[in-house]
């Protein structure tokens, strides 16, 4: 988050502003993180009836109280340090902060970010590290579509002009895009501040978009009306097929192409959240000629997708333990996912199939995505 | 924009999602951009009395109406093809399209976008190209903060491992980000247009953050809560030359060292709109050993600030002409900057100091910086 107030002296330069715009008003701070990690919010809606925060560090929204000018504010408690979504609610209207540039890119809901950083510095955090570059590229995607990538490469990647790297393909969630990774998960910021400690093997970390089905339809058209019922037959099988299909004829070569990787089994790995969880899962025992390392961050696959789907995984454990290198699976005890994904790990157990795991506190978070990735990139391409 | 109606099936897997969000209703397709040119703009607000929408291509909010499920759109005439920042207005509260990823990066307001595509592919298009990458890279700035940039490298880069580039150094507007230039401006897309039309230099482009006095506040503390009068004593000029010495003295080191780049001053353009045009006069006439290429969009300085600061520049016209590959001015008729725009480009004049200049339709948009910007690329470097 920046402080914006000083930049009010040149408010007669505002590039972009909207025609219709109205008058701006004095400037507004928020969020403003204390030093005793208590953090005050602050909206400008002199009209507004009733705004509350919405934020994930609170069970529930926190009612904001109006000034003489108008701007409503609220001072939480302290809160745990750590990167949260959170937005306000505006006469039962969701907004993002207007005041705070720092957002959660999704295809369904507006949030903004806000950064309480540790009384020692996080693994997430922004250090004074030798620092990795994030790259958005595009690629050859099926029927003839164009797709995104966001792309990490480690520190002196450009400067090790033989060095090969391994790859680690990190898929984000439900209607996340490909910039969710970076943006909330702060792939490239963990992976600078592990690599700087020697806790990480130096790695190419490949962010793709997870919905092949949604590029088709933006870029070939045919977008439909809403439907009104909210209810639509679809697959997330078949859809997650396709998104495999993308990723092991499209985005591997072109990664493969023009990033100096390894391109050995050991040297792929694969992991996902959330829907990119369910993705990793199909993608990792659909094509075990091609990863050799999963992490599955709170999702999980059904015994009976997988005895349809993947019997070989279960059916010849020792088989699936000697090919994995590292089978990992991490969820929160708050996850709405909580009882599938145990279910799945006991059910993994009972076939003998190995894996780590970690049950943490917390949901279906990306706070928790942080923990894993923390955790996860430590133990991967060693 | 990508349509999401087929997204609800997997409605139990989102990520993300805040602890205390409420039920997500039926998905809604926003915008929905017609063969015809018109829009569709729809927003869900069951209870809202009043959605309005803002958009850069309208005089005036357009008034939306309530379906029977409380999905409030508006259709609009055709609108000319190009990128337009639009808002809803919702019981007088401006918010972005919780149905659209497209947003445009500001510190100020949020805006959400809407790509209405030619009939025949415009210049800022996604084509069927060669295309370039987008870095995103930190750097040490001033005062032992850490900058962050965006850096355009053109198609071929990574494979043409001998091959040098020059570098266009390009400053968003006040309240922008580094990332507004890409995001909003499309400069990647220009720049692989152009490209592949042989009608642009393959470069490198450098989009900075403007405002470093806001990055120093970040990292060092020291926001102070919002001044309620909404004014505040600042000076444009030594903040201007407070980014100028960053520019100079730290992000070209960083990217002549990172970066295969030519480093005579031949090889280095300067350019930027609204604040960061006035950043690029600055910064160009106090560093004429370096830059030799200016382009200066909807922007000016004063005759006051020339003569005090940079008197060489219209005290010997002739040698400011002979070191000046390409100094180009460009302001749209209805630009609020036209007026002194007008006078920066007469004063020139009466001193006989040369320049190109285009005066387009149009205000103070994104619209003519993307027009400017590919006018001016296919004039840098030849």
């Amino acid at each position: 988050m920046r402080p914006h107030h000083f930049l009010i002296c040149v408010v007669v330069l505002i590039s972009g502003s909207l025609l219709a715009q109205p008058p701006r008003g004095p400037m507004v701070i928020s969020p403003q993180v204390h030093p005793d990690k208590k953090v005050t919010f602050r909206y400008l809606a002199p009209l507004a009836k009733e705004v509350k925060l919405s934020a994930q560090f609170e069970k529930a929204p926190l009612s904001m109280t109006k000034d003489s000018i108008g701007i409503w504010s609220v001072t939480t408690n302290p809160v745990k340090p750590d990167i949260y979504p959170y937005s306000f609610v505006v006469d039962g209207i969701t907004v993002m902060d207007p005041a705070n540039v720092d957002f959660f890119p999704n295809e369904r809901f507006k949030a903004s970010l806000v950064n309480i950083p540790g009384f020692t510095p996080m693994v997430h955090e922004l250090r004074d590290v030798p620092h990795g570059s994030v790259n958005y590229e595009y690629y050859p995607s099926v029927q003839g579509t164009t797709g995104s990538l966001v792309v990490y490469t480690p520190p002196g990647y450009d400067k090790n002009a033989q060095q090969k790297y391994p790859v680690f393909y990190l898929i984000s969630g439900t209607t996340d895009t490909e910039e969710t990774w970076f943006k909330v998960g702060k792939t490239n910021l963990i992976l600078d501040n592990l690599i700087a400690e020697g806790k990480a093997t130096p790695m190419i970390i490949v962010m793709p978009y997870g919905n092949v089905q949604a590029r088709i339809k933006e870029q070939k058209g045919g977008a439909k009306p809403a439907d009104p019922t909210g209810r639509e037959s679809t697959d997330a099988l078949s859809r997650s097929k396709e998104f495999e299909d993308d990723l092991v004829k499209n985005i591997l070569p072109y990664i493969e192409k023009n990033y100096r990787t390894r391109t050995d089994r050991n040297s792929r790995a694969i992991g996902g959240f959330s829907r990119g969880g369910g993705q990793t899962l199909r993608a990792a025992f659909g094509n075990m000629d091609k990863f050799s390392w999963i992490c599955c961050y709170s999702s999980y696959l059904s015994q009976q997708e997988i005895e349809k789907q993947y019997p070989a995984i279960v059916n010849t454990p020792d088989n699936t333990n000697k090919q994995l290198n590292l089978f990992w699976i991490g969820v929160g005890v708050e996850d709405f996912l909580y009882n599938q994904t145990a279910e799945f790990m006991n059910y993994l157990k009972s076939k003998q199939v190995r894996y780590k795991s970690h049950v943490s506190l917390g949901g279906h978070t990306w706070m928790n995505t942080k923990l894993y990735l923390n955790e996860t990139a430590q133990l991967l391409f060693k």
